[in-house]
């Protein structure tokens, strides 16, 4: 990213590697929608010859004197969040948070990101995870960001057995999110999207139901086939400031909403007071950052290991080499119908 | 009340007792700013000849033949909700919304509320209370609704150990939720008010500070006085549907909101964007009614008994007989200066 | 059951229906380990002349004039644990000590059983799930007791995504604990058992691995399967008091326990002081009934009927008629190998 | 600490300060009951020529170049626990056994505790808290361990508003559990204990009934006083593995023990079958070393700042300079009857 608006390839000095540090080399990298977001929204604000990129698997060319886990030559899953560990946030519970809002998050916002022939590693003990034998670099490249994020959106709503869940939104987020409450112990799962190689995979994953909005109102879907009763617990992971009110309106009392959406535009959430129960219906309203870190990449990658997730089946569109970036970005760009994720593989 | 803008006394039929039901008359009644509410302002849509009124103590005139712990000349404590103990929603643990968001609400709803000769109370075994020697009827029938509530606001906001809160209103309602936060392991409690008395009750209840919104914007109070970090914790008992956007900006990511106040107009509760981290700030948003039944009635009144919380501090006028409910109900329209809490004791 | 010892066939009076009841007579039913328990190790005492038996399916042939959701006629579910709903204890979320310790499992307890022409069912609109079209006898009745009890040894172990889990007993509740297990995101599942059939069953149900405590004690099997580092969560769904000593030593600290076993024998669990860090390790001890209830039985019928879980895959025999009873409950005292679960069909 | 049995004064080199650590020297030491343990009976296993003590105030002598929040001179608190807080455990929200069970504990344990000129403080921003003005070196000494550990115990029973709670225990950190308890919104505490001085402090820190252990068993006094119904919850700070035994049975279904008492000796926990309920009485059993870090120390510092607690009137016992160490020590061995906690201020 050279500017809002402008990419192109560009020079820098790789980062220096501090004590906890480790520098790494891409082995697989991934381009987010929320890429996309920062270089043609400006989401972040003005960034100038900032790298891209926060999805990666790597190997280790260098490690800090007080790294004990790792050593070069290791590959690595690197998180999209990786927190600074003793901090205030970290210790209350909340590492993506640590040094401020959103501030674990790094790569491609405050940093330099990892589509580069060298990226920098904050805290390696505390961020990296061996990549073992026998995961492949398609499954696991989804370690970083699509599967964290996605399964976060079910913890956020804290399904219970049997709950019906509401899933707002499957693009790769949005999928996995729909195989994480399946995987949580949800009843009907309501998918609501509109692609059909979208709508595919969410059945796969563990959607009961498709609710395409290109046919109609999704809260009146959704109530249709609930007898008016609306669900237990809805994920947003799509949609904008608005589809809270949908989120609401579809939601029983005592029902959790949990958004993973990045929501770009808009001064207010809608939260509509008397579906809200004037204030009292307890709906809760939670919405938050992947958690990074180490042991939640393993947590996750234990998933793959034991055949419960397969997140690979996300990709559809797969590039060789560092060269091979710009294009699965431009594909990101611009979503033709067949693509749910791309991938580069640089090794 | 005979419809909305109207009150006056009605002659109505005492309402039939069931076999798990109760029929009380009052010792004590309080009338509530929900009250206002119903008649003035049309809150619950159109009622006629509704009894009002939900906060009373009283003396069983008649049990049904299934109820086990109560019988004729008990003198009992009244919860404002009143549930439905096997409904689904009340298996769930939102037993408030038995038969739907918010219809635990039944006094002065969906049917006759306290303020009469006698009033019925259906499943007397799962909500009344017996009211034990030794506890005044003032502190009593505050259990009704105001301890209640108020406490739910710090429940919903899941105060911890040191935590530091907002607490938003200081009615009776708020300021027994500034005892709450107190009792709950709160540090600093700024409560934002502006009349004396309960600025002052405010401090003896454990507020650490006062806000004043008359001096002053809120937001900018309180983070002035945080260094600019904001609080951990808000509970909102007063205020509108804007009063979301203050709270939202003034609390920490990783932060809860408890509201329990009524939100009677708007279409939407008002979310600021960015301010909620642009959905991903962890800033929990939950708000809902008080839970009713015997067990929460008696685990306040163990507070009353051991001296922790004095709620009838909340009272600052007394009458006396049926025939004061009209003045203390206009009492509460009014709101003169002097005015926390009135109490109507009939004997 | 005649007495301890003793069973055989009683002619009794159908017990009365009162205003909140229901009088079913039973379309299936299943013999359980604690009908076995309490006529042949007099594990609740000295009973006479109760009929046994709490899990059922049945068909309603009265109700109270209080039901509001059931006529006769309707096909039900029944769960074994059926609480008085307005009770403290199910206030507390903790219905099914309804009245005192375990007191919310009457049937067969303080009650007749289900194994009668006609059985009497207390609070019918809370205890009472309707049966749909298209589930069959065989995945219904297991709702009554094998599931929700199995369910709940994952609830009370709080197991997270990606946490490896040991199952400790795979008799039929052990194999739905790993069934939970694994649908609510488990990693690595180690059942403990010896039986080949319910090894290959638990294997379907989503263990990843086998322990086999005929094949050398399962502490060090564990722990060499781990490489010493144990595991997050047990659930112990067999053994004895003993059986505490290894569920602790194998749990990491911040791990949990849950127990659904009945322990029927010793004085005193077995928690060894040195591995729970000297009262200091954060390892969890839960245990508990299951919770009854019909918003739990739909929540679990929710799951069968979206195909998550397969309950009927336990059954490995089948009687008809009311007849067939005594012949399937000698077979559970009996437990020849090729058994999981009978059921006796009756109409 | 020479050797097991055997205390005196050594000559040790000053620990290297690494890059995240700070060295600092005394200004306010407390000897605790674990340091009697780990010398007169060996709790840890041998150690020699160990320096003791885990409770200080300090003044910074030495940082390491990553320390953001601290430089030399200032004064902080040291909490007793100082976890990795990158490492697998602190991710997982058990930070106190960051490396290992219980391994968050390093002073006077893994390494030279504080009871020196000098000593090392690994993780300085992680574990340090600075020392306001206007809080005295003898309520912040009390943070390192008696108010976190004290405070573990009340969070470890999860105290709802209004639970009836046992504290078992009351020298100095069953003190601090009371205090917790009842700013967590506890009704009825009983305390149980014996020695004149903690009666007092425990009636002024919020307990409403003293229970004395000489005057009677303590299960039956509790049963007489709660008749027959037992408490909701118990903290247990003092005793040994048999304690438990009466813990449980004085519990009713659906509560929850908290302990904080280092069991030094015994080999099993008892607990009561029967009266577990077989397995299945829903009263869970917690144990927890107290979490560290300074996060933990601010918020329990905002309690002292708010005058919600007073842990200085713990302290019956003052001694003035290192000198002053060996003499407090030998008071903690002999617990004269007029010992709460001794202090020794070193500036």
């Amino acid at each position: 990213m050279k500017k809002i608006g402008s990419v192109g390839w560009i020079e820098k000095e790789v980062a220096a590697c501090g004590p906890s540090d480790a520098i790494c080399r891409p082995l697989a990298i991934a381009p987010c929608t929320s890429d996309i977001h920062t270089v043609w929204s400006g989401a972040l604000g003005e960034r100038e010859n900032m790298v891209l990129g926060h999805e990666a698997v790597g190997e280790i060319v260098e490690v800090g004197s007080l790294v004990k886990n790792f050593k070069v030559g290791d590959k690595v899953i690197i998180t999209a969040i990786t927190p600074d560990w003793n901090s205030e946030e970290a210790q209350s519970g909340y590492a993506m948070h640590s040094g401020g809002m959103l501030s674990g998050w790094k790569f491609s916002n405050f940093k330099d990101g990892v589509f580069a022939e060298f990226f920098h590693v904050n805290d390696a003990d505390g961020n990296l995870t061996h990549l073992p034998e026998g995961v492949s670099l398609e499954a696991a490249c989804m370690l970083s960001d699509m599967v964290p994020t996605g399964f976060h959106g079910a913890e956020l709503a804290e399904i219970e057995f049997g709950n019906s869940v509401a899933v707002i939104g499957i693009g790769p987020v949005g999928l996995m999110s729909v195989a994480a409450c399946s995987l949580r112990g949800a009843g009907e799962i309501f998918a609501v999207g509109s692609r059909e190689i979208c709508c595919n995979l969410a059945r796969d994953f563990g959607a009961t139901q498709i609710i395409n909005y290109k046919k109609g109102d999704i809260l009146s879907q959704i109530m249709d086939l609930t007898d008016g009763k609306g669900v237990d617990r809805v994920v947003i992971a799509g949609g904008d400031c608005d589809t809270f009110d949908a989120a609401v309106k579809m939601l029983r009392p005592g029902g959790k909403i949990g958004n993973v959406n990045y929501l770009g535009d808009g001064d207010y959430i809608k939260i509509p007071r008397e579906a809200w129960g004037c204030g009292m219906g307890h709906k809760q309203i939670n919405g938050g950052l992947m958690p990074g870190g180490s042991l939640r990449s393993q947590r996750l990658l234990n998933l793959i290991q034991t055949n419960r997730i397969h997140p690979e089946r996300l990709i559809t569109h797969r590039f060789k080499g560092l060269s091979g970036v710009e294009e699965a970005l431009m594909l990101m760009k611009d979503k033709p119908k067949d693509l749910i994720k791309p991938i580069v593989i640089i090794d």
